[in-house]
């Protein structure tokens, strides 16, 4: 039996998917009847602190979505392997999410969007080419380095930045704390891909943001947050975005969601706000995700993508 | 010597790049007293009529944008070879600005957007990934080419019209009268990267729009003209806008530049105006490109790129 925890999401959406990828399998939703002794797995997007104790024959959770950090606000959390996703679906998402709005950048959406409210047609400016801009990717996992393709071949510069080193195909990599400042400081858009683990939260803070080039072709850096909220210090984005530190802010992720009413990120001027949606995660495509990966374990292989609970990651 | 005839961009900046890729040669600019029978090359952007006329040797003349069709307006246009830009700079710019358009419907920008400046957190709406939406893009050439292959690394259905029939890897193709409504039936987003000739002149109109698939993920169809203003009708445009044929519409170009102020496309909650700037020439691309046409012009061989008279392209 399977057993599908999910808070914030349409649960009987994904009952219905996850039932058709896997159609000779009992599902079961949290808050229905079941006998805790038939569950074998369970998948979990943010699932309530507790629900999956008690599970005796509980051997596997497999998250829903691309973070687990969340997994670990439980601390009765059973003591059996977690997997998280990996999946082209979600990849390309977040892709296209990342590709999109460093093209924005580039092509100063926002400044013709205003020109168009106000009929002011301004051909004259000069024009920056993707291959002038240096885009910088904080977390060079599966999601980071899609993305670090799909901008070179759109003509950008890309660098990574990575915990541990990596090698990657026309993309200069950096890592570690010493690598960080000169990421940075050839840096004109920062994308941040990073999972949030106890190393990582809070690490958009003031300082880093300062680091970043102020001789780009954009004028002043930009910043892109889709990993999670708590990598941020919003009031360190807003303090230098209003000392002209930072150019634009794009943030799909909070460190409180949805964002509270009274956050001045809603109505600033150079911050877009998107409400965590970068790269959903479709039932179709993760529902066959997880089948695949019960198959494998009832194969006797282990599935893929196991979380390191030293790492959180 | 090299006369540069242009109108409505920077000539001082043009001459002066020019130079700078061709440091030997002779630059002159219509407007500077000059010798006509010096005048073996010309540049041309938007000439005035006849200011090329009386060159007694002049041997080509080399356009400095995409586009050949405004040398056609000039009766007293030279019988010398004429020269048209295939450039990987412009051509990658065009992709940027097609790739990103594509991706901000596919996206909802301007939904989230509007929901930004409502403080509304939505993100309970289903997203279509770039895979359930189809590209039609008319026009094949260089550009078309370019922006289909980058279309489909970003995950797009990508299909192709053209005059003459192309094939083309990972793109469905289609060609003539006969293929258009085909072609259009299954396009959820018209992306239009046409010459401007005698035959495509006014193609985008109310029957044209019509044909567009009403079928898609994305709802209603879009389009994306970045061709030339002349394939347009505006009228049937705003029309089909407004009888909700067509769900947004993406102008770069014109019937009349710069666009009217009492033009009604300026204001319209679903047009997005950008001035003319999809692919701007830059002068180091472009100059480096008329460099070494005359080079091989020098050497005996034929330049690239030659205009067509017949076909006005």
């Amino acid at each position: 039996m399977l057993l599908v925890a999910l808070s914030g999401w349409n649960v009987g959406q994904w009952v219905e998917r996850l039932q058709k990828k896997m159609p000779g399998r009992e599902i079961v939703a949290l808050g229905e009847p079941f006998d805790r002794r038939a569950v074998h797995y369970a998948v979990s997007w943010k699932h309530p602190a507790g629900s999956l104790a008690n599970l005796p024959n509980l051997s596997a959770i497999f998250s829903l979505g691309a973070g687990v950090d969340f997994l670990f606000n439980d601390d009765r959390l059973p003591d059996v392997p977690i997997y998280r996703v990996v999946d082209s679906d979600l990849t390309n998402r977040m892709s296209e999410y990342v590709i999109m709005h460093c093209l924005m950048l580039l092509r100063q959406t926002r400044r013709y969007d205003a020109q168009q409210k106000e009929k002011l047609w301004d051909d004259d400016r000069f024009q920056p080419a993707a291959s002038d801009v240096r885009i910088g990717i904080m977390g060079m996992g599966e999601l980071g380095q899609d993305a670090a393709r799909k901008l070179r071949m759109m003509g950008f510069q890309v660098a990574g930045w990575s915990r541990t080193p990596k090698q990657i195909d026309g993309v200069t990599t950096y890592s570690g704390d010493t690598g960080l400042q000169e990421f940075l400081s050839c840096t004109d858009i920062l994308v941040v891909l990073l999972p949030l683990t106890p190393q990582t939260r809070g690490i958009i803070d003031e300082r880093l943001i300062r680091g970043l080039a102020q001789n780009g072709r954009l004028g002043k850096p930009a910043l892109i947050n889709a990993g999670r909220g708590g990598l941020q210090k919003e009031a360190d984005i807003l303090k230098t975005l209003n000392e002209g530190v930072l150019g634009h802010v794009v943030l799909d992720v909070f460190e409180t969601e949805p964002l509270p009413q009274d956050s001045l990120l809603w109505t600033h001027p150079l911050v877009t706000v998107t409400p965590h949606n970068a790269a959903m995660s479709d039932p179709d495509a993760i529902g066959a995700l997880v089948a695949r990966q019960i198959a494998k374990m009832e194969a006797g292989q282990e599935p893929d993508y196991r979380v390191d609970r030293a790492r959180a990651y």
